[in-house]
């Protein structure tokens, strides 16, 4: 590796954990501020695997880089992974390996004076970690479509995510009405049930199930009666894939036979509405769609703040922290605050509050 | 019912089967023709089901009812079903019943002098038994997302389906590209492939399985690693749902404990070529989403030629015909041509051709 | 008309000034939380013009009228106006009259018990004048794509503007780099830069003008030279409508021979332009695509939930206030306040900021 | 130059004229089906620029160089231009200089076996003369958004640019509603009405003005008028910029002082609709995001089909040729012919008939 930039600093960018809509985003915001303070952007591919491997997968990030059509496409550019904490890394032969060092190595390889990670809470854990023991600076921008980090109003890729998933119940709607059908959506959210509250207010869900809040088959079927009292002939229903069934159990456990999966929580519940109210019930499983999309516009806002205002932490010396959205504007949290924070659906929030004053039932 | 429009005809409109895009831009275009003749329009509710009922459930439709936004939206604001062959109609005591002459004696009811159906070869197949054994004009403008029906180049409601999961390989692409990932798309087509195909093409797929060529996993294999060897790291795989298992069967025969149906084909062949290729791979089922979405510029363009011809071919008394779409315009056929004839894919076609041509393998 | 209903209130509800996107989606849950109390709403018809008129202009709004597609409409089915401040009313024979004690009976003849206005500030200047003389309870909605009103952080209508006007630029970003042009785009915003702000950012713009930071051609000319010198063929400007020429006059005076109005400040900025760097320039005036679009996710969020909050502040018995956005949730303040304060841009604030982070340009 | 690729051909590709959706799309099928015969394929830049300048600018194009998104976006990656016919081309001293033999001499020196133009009929008439001068074999793609090219049902581009179109009716439409207002949509067409034509019908106008029929205000006045009639308080006029004023010159020279452009027919029109009906009216001008959208689905489907045809023509040594679509499928034709045939509405079609039949006003 040649000398670092004397001119300047030189810093590394990479994405962790699941991909979302502006990440590319907050890597185009991160290279023009660096090249605006004059420092050199190296971008590690997938993730800390880029720091794993020899010769260390990187590539330069330079304005060029970053030009034209870059920052409107889902995605990342230098790829992401899921795989591998590199303190307990699984080798070909089933084991774990602690291969921290040869991480740390890698980013001493790319003489690098500080690193930002684009990820979420299990993303900022491993690289705190790392950042602790190697010795080295490291700032975390917030990416979770689920939204459930802790210290930051919004995460990037959630108003996306958000944003697929009612585009799919304005489309449901019709085919609904004309069939006279209960359409169930399924959307994403691992553990939290943000997405599908703020979708299913958007798209005039009748029902919206969210983990936080437990449901009956009676209340939901109830609800679905009270829309037909009034003389509506279908009914939209949304399901975060992170509720559970009756029975207290993931549905993956219920319908797999062993280890495949088919189907989800949006296809069980469907059938119980179908059984408890005699509806013509269709199943919708949104996936992956949401993940990929274009980034909306305030994504690619909330995106563009948290790249800049990382590259100022490190221009500023302040470091172990993580860029947060409050309030209109970007603020920095310490990195093991937003960590330890798990952010749920409030039950007392603005949002509950105005699913429950448009009478949208969580089948409580 | 009063006496019949004497300055005029009064025709009748109902949509039959299952609903798509652009059904409301038929309807539009219908009143507005016909109106420009001085007659009536009336739209029958829920297909042959409104002329079942008693009283006969029916709107009166006016240039008012389709003014504005309406022709824009998915669905069709007259509701349809795919419920109930009136020749054999399922009762609450599980035996069959002829009630078509109650049908019949709907129709003469509301003093109709023409009947426009909007269907697929199902309800075509029903709606001319009908108008045989009543002895009523009748003519028919063909509807079905698989665009699978004979005797025209295209029926409405399939380029809007084609469209949604063209947009849904969009974003499909940038996801798999950062995971490293084979994503399978899933998409309607009851008996042929046609959406797979153009959705294939169109969204970039390297692999698109139909139902009119017989695949081999080992095939499918093969080409995901030609694509490796190219150096890119992902691959999009479309399939049509009407795409059988190896062994034969539809994947829900397999898949299904009893009467359930969990997950689909592309469950199916996600797995195996995670098998096959070692490749981590994602499955989305598109789904009901196809249908409701607000119709292509291309749907509307064609939904409104076959509006305005089939009042013309009441005008010219020529019955028992089906509009149709051929080389640019509209046309018009006999009906039980339509219904005799089916389109599969041509597998010497250019859309074919142009998949090859492109590299795209069909699994064979 | 008939007697008030007794079992419960009878609200009068109306949209006033310039349409946007979101205006059903409030009317939506204003319908929904007042039917939950079991009242009554009426909807009256373009703004106070349906209180001037007899009979008086209005609908009643149930549940029915508000279900399935309305929400997601843009516009408003109450209809609205600019026309006419009541208290200085434009007469046919060209004078002004004082018609406010027409459109206060209006209000009596309705039996209402409160009336919530959807607005901007000259609405609601109005309406509250309005209320004071005629004593009655009075509750403000705002709503504009421009985002100047004081007190709220947002306003309906403004995310899905800044949709579109982001959805321009990455239409013109691929012509743009194709040809090697300067494409400019000008954007509402009739007092206020922020659609052109946040426009500009997610946009992925190179310059932005905004009426609250005075420009120069020179400085302009100069960042399309930096662009240039880093390799970039092309560039993106965004304006605001509100911008003035550097006469310090509206373009309308200098582009006019009379009255009519041919091209707008974007054509004077890009005629700069061109002149001064010799770029190849194209210009492109949004204009009222961006008020009526299908609602953003965001603005039905939003609108659902002032319209709740509207109906609980009249439950509440409290009167002359406008619900406002407020980190997260919904608030209130007194409507004088939100009339009195202007919000332009904030020179020192998180998008400024981050505009400038990102080298964008303001022409200063 | 090295010497050209032994094991199979080497093809040089060029886009030429206005950019449109859909060429990235014909550069990636070119460069699938050349690969699949073991051809090299070289893009060469800014059109025939690219072969002007030395060295030759081009970029050697593989299949990761049209990998993932590549397809997906608008404009050209090899750039394109509209400046210079080479034959005179026009000098910085203002002369014009046949510089026909130095665009030969980059084309030889690239070792080219042939070229394929993407372009129209004025690129082609001078991509064939330098042909037909250097001796080289050539074949030709069509694309323009005006589709005005003979010889093939439709050009790449147009299906997009209809969309844009259709999609700012569907923007325009709601508050066309809110406030009653005639809406005029100025869109693009050079000299033929195809794109204001299918977008009115599409987009549901109520008057569509094209350059092949004269109109006279009074007709449009009259349709407004029997709009207002029916009960519906707005009306959506299209009016392609290829319409002449009623003096019969073109908007430019009537608006213009001298060379500069603000305004263009639609602000023309739309003064005279507001003169002869007092309605209040607005008009947009839609410009150049009609080119740089995000292909259509069909668009990539037509262009890919022509660019693997384009490759087979030149294996089969078939010259001097533009490919085409007929009636669902892709031919070829003499690129003459192409070039003499222009291609304007057809009076007697069926888009204009299905346009009568909706009762939309030509004005005439």
């Amino acid at each position: 590796m040649t000398a670092p930039n004397k001119a300047g600093k030189r810093i590394g960018i990479l994405t962790s954990g699941g991909d979302c809509a502006g990440l590319n985003a907050v890597i185009r915001a991160v290279v023009h501020r660096a090249t605006g303070y004059g420092w050199q952007v190296l971008g590690i591919k997938e993730g800390t695997q880029g720091l794993l491997q020899r010769p260390v997968q990187y590539q330069t990030l330079d304005l060029g880089s970053v030009d034209g059509h870059m920052m409107r496409q889902g995605g990342t550019i230098l790829g992401t992974t899921n795989r591998g904490d590199p303190f307990a890394y699984p080798m070909p032969d089933g084991t774990l390996k602690d291969r921290s060092d040869e991480i740390i190595g890698g980013y001493r390889e790319l003489g690098l004076d500080a690193l930002i990670g684009i990820g979420g809470d299990g993303s900022f854990a491993i690289l705190h970690k790392l950042a602790q023991k190697g010795g080295f600076p490291m700032v975390g921008v917030p990416k979770t479509i689920d939204n459930d980090l802790g210290k930051t109003e919004v995460s990037v890729g959630y108003d996306t995510a958000v944003a697929v998933a009612v585009e799919a119940l304005d489309r449901l709607q019709p085919t609904a009405a004309s069939h006279h059908r209960v359409m169930v959506l399924e959307v994403m959210g691992r553990d939290a049930g943000h997405i599908a509250l703020a979708a299913g207010i958007a798209g005039g869900a009748d029902v919206i199930l969210i983990p936080e809040i437990p449901y009956s088959i009676e209340s939901i079927a109830a609800k679905i009666q009270s829309v037909r009292d009034s003389g509506r002939n279908f009914a939209l229903v949304v399901v975060s894939e992170a509720v559970k069934t009756l029975e207290g159990t993931g549905v993956k456990k219920i319908l797999q036979g062993g280890e495949k999966r088919y189907g989800g929580i949006g296809d069980y519940i469907g059938e119980k509405i179908a059984d408890a109210t005699g509806a013509e019930t269709r199943v919708t499983v949104l996936g992956h769609v949401q993940r990929g999309s274009m980034p909306s516009p305030r994504d690619r806002l909330i995106a563009s703040a948290f790249g800049v205002h990382a590259v100022d932490l490190i221009a500023e010396g302040r470091f172990n922290r993580m860029v947060a959205w409050s309030n209109r504007g970007v603020i920095d949290v310490p990195i093991t605050e937003a960590i330890e924070h798990y952010s749920c659906v409030e039950l007392d929030g603005a949002l509950v509050k105005t699913a429950r004053g448009l009478n949208i039932s969580f089948g409580d």
